[in-house]
């Protein structure tokens, strides 16, 4: 794509404001020096971006902590986030629960209401109404409306990314649900609402602030009734055409296998998921993570059944593994939700899969290793993905649909920039 | 990343100038007004550009053929890639013979050698002297060394990216074979010589020139003796931390399978590669692409054992597609080499199996296609990843090390590269 001229000055700036911005929001306050040192930008011109962003109330500048000078000695001011006036509705629908959630900026979850479904099949209406209540509940209670900047949601499901339809979430019951449209008219305000797979989010996480950061090459395998996986390629994520990578729950890794909920046999999930392991251990299906915690605690305490059915398990989770180190070369492996404790109590045995099955090369290249975020891994996904157009244009004047109030009060005359200013540097 | 100010008009010379070289390159002579419509820039910056890259023999500038006229009347002059004048050495090692081919701007082969490989494991440095004598003998008779950009070289087998370290080459009996290395010393010229898996190269040729231009999600699964894969993401290649990645034949697909060169069993290479093909068709294994263009066609005339052989592997094929199709979303699956021929054969049982095995969205989205540029596919891939550097900054006046030619004899000096009229758009 050519660039043409004329408008580099403006672009440049945006640039610079995006580093100092996401700096700030992945590491939380950070001194001026110490952003003039991560984005080698000199100290004028962090001084006057982050006068700009403090101008917008996007951060607010503080002196820093007693004893915090900077080498010369002069005081070098603080950046924080203003995770309080600036921030996302993060939602995440699992089979088990229901979670809204607030995210400031600086990606701490700052208030969250719980709701534990009963049923495994609901109606995608009904959901979203106790997501709407969930969320008046939370936002009357904690944060305005007018910051909000996006809502971001996931689904344990096959979501078509371009509208948050949700094509098919066999655990939930659903086919071609308009969930993504539903939840914004639920809303009822102009928000953009970002749906996404549960997988996929969790790999966002996890390689934003998680076990995955500064990983270009990632797989995220996240476990529950259901295995859906997140990839991370060349430091972003692969989504394919229509959003629909990463389904390896669905990749047949035994033709002979038993029959899988998405109509096929042999199905991975069929293998390695919750009920895999309840009935590998001789357990009824059904008891969902609780259960499999149960089943390694009892393989810990001796009980033969229970460490059968583990190194049954496990070997298959690092047989299927395997396949996914030939098939991506990844540089780390995360397993998420209930796969993490599952990998933690089979690691010998996944490993020694790995290391038959997978070919030399791509296997000395990867690191294996349990999610960091635990059962949130979804739901700070989607909060980072509601938080990225954002990040990536803060000081846009006009369209940002969820904000009037930052828009209307918070942002001056367009002449007021500091445009010549901030590209100083 | 920021970007620092200063540079910027230098740069949007160099993107522009890319555009074009780009169009030039792939689309091959165009006229400065279609220049103009491809790129979005206008017409005087289309002529500062063509001009630059003409003054320095990158293209070449003729009129229109009779009656080529703009609508304005208006002869638009004809901008051709200088093919004869630059070009790549691009080297494709196989199972059954080697290739050493010039290939000029613009990517048409202009010229090649050949020679089929008796045995099916050789020495490295054995193979590396034949290539050096079949590209000593091409480009005597062809192309001077002055005007070569660079060396691709496709193998196949699993090749480290950043050195051409050949790690496992099971079909050619290599392991850790310094393949890129030696052939570097061989050619004996500062020459880059970038080496690539057969698969990943066929991808980018197939994507860049073939059956997947204009689609940003592409799968490319090439199977002779062994099957491999190229992945192109977001309209990038995939290749993983260290390469690796698209080691689909060696995905374990049938854990009761046969054993697999790499140690493994039940490999997807073991149940739809060349031997896997004659076998199913009670055929003795080792006649390759020959043997199995055989089977085809005795399936074609009747033989019965032939037609249940294809259509057993016709099923292996869909049910590996399908596990693709789940986990990376692609728009295109395009089948190389002699699976080609097989996915043609058997392409109502491979659709068979797909519908059966892929989920319904991802499904919906993938089309299925044979390669379009046969057997060159790697061998234009190898050129196409030569020419990449060159394309990407083609007026550099240092830093090409196998162009002293280009550089002493073509270059001007700086303050001629015409760097304000370049920008006037």
């Amino acid at each position: 794509v050519p660039v043409r001229s004329g408008s580099t000055q403006e672009e440049v700036r945006r640039h610079n404001l995006q580093a100092v911005l996401h700096h700030v929001h992945l590491q939380g306050p950070t001194s001026r020096a110490d952003l003039a040192a991560a984005t080698g930008l000199n100290r004028s011109t962090i001084r006057a971006l982050t006068a700009d962003l403090a101008r917008h109330g996007i951060v607010r500048e503080r002196p820093p902590p007693a004893g915090g000078r900077s080498r010369a000695g002069r005081p070098s001011l603080v950046v924080a986030p203003e995770a309080h006036r600036f921030g996302v509705l993060a939602v995440d629908v699992t089979v088990d629960k229901l979670v809204v959630a607030w995210v400031g900026l600086g990606g701490q979850i700052i208030d969250r209401r719980e709701h534990e479904t009963t049923r495994r099949a609901q109606p995608v209406a009904a959901v979203v109404e106790l997501l709407g209540e969930m969320a008046d509940d939370l936002l009357g209670a904690e944060a305005p409306w007018e910051a909000c900047i996006g809502v971001g949601a996931s689904v344990c499901g096959v979501v078509q990314r371009e509208d948050g339809l949700v094509r098919f979430a066999p655990n939930l019951g659903w086919v071609d649900a308009p969930f993504g449209e539903l939840l914004r008219a639920r809303l009822g305000r102009p928000a953009t609402v970002l749906v996404g797979n549960d997988a996929d989010l969790g790999a966002l996480a996890e390689h934003t602030r998680g076990a995955a950061t500064g990983s270009d090459h990632v797989l995220y395998i996240s476990g529950e009734v259901g295995v859906g996986g997140g990839i991370i390629a060349d430091g972003h994520q692969l989504h394919g055409r229509g959003g629909y990578a990463g389904e390896f729950g669905h990749v047949v890794v035994n033709p002979t296998g038993r029959r899988c909920r998405c109509g096929s046999r042999g199905c991975w999930e069929t293998e390695i998921g919750e009920d895999a392991v309840l009935v590998a251990a001789a357990r009824p299906p059904g008891g969902g993570w609780p259960a499999v915690l149960e089943v390694i605690a009892a393989a810990r305490a001796g009980e033969r059944a229970a460490a059968a059915g583990l190194r049954r398990v496990g070997r298959r989770l690092g047989a299927g593994v395997a396949g996914l180190v030939n098939a991506f070369n990844p540089e780390v492996v995360v397993f998420g939700r209930v796969l993490a404790d599952v990998f933690t109590a089979t690691e010998a045995t996944v490993r020694e899969r790995i290391s038959t099955l997978a070919l030399t090369a791509p296997r000395e290249q990867v690191r294996l290793v349990p999610a960091q975020l635990g059962e949130d891994s979804a739901l700070l996904g989607a909060a980072e993905s509601a938080f990225a157009p954002f990040l990536a244009d803060p000081l846009r004047t006009t369209g940002w649909p969820t904000a009037p109030f930052v828009r209307e009060r918070l942002a001056p005359p367009r002449d007021d920039l500091g445009l010549q200013s901030s590209v100083s540097g």
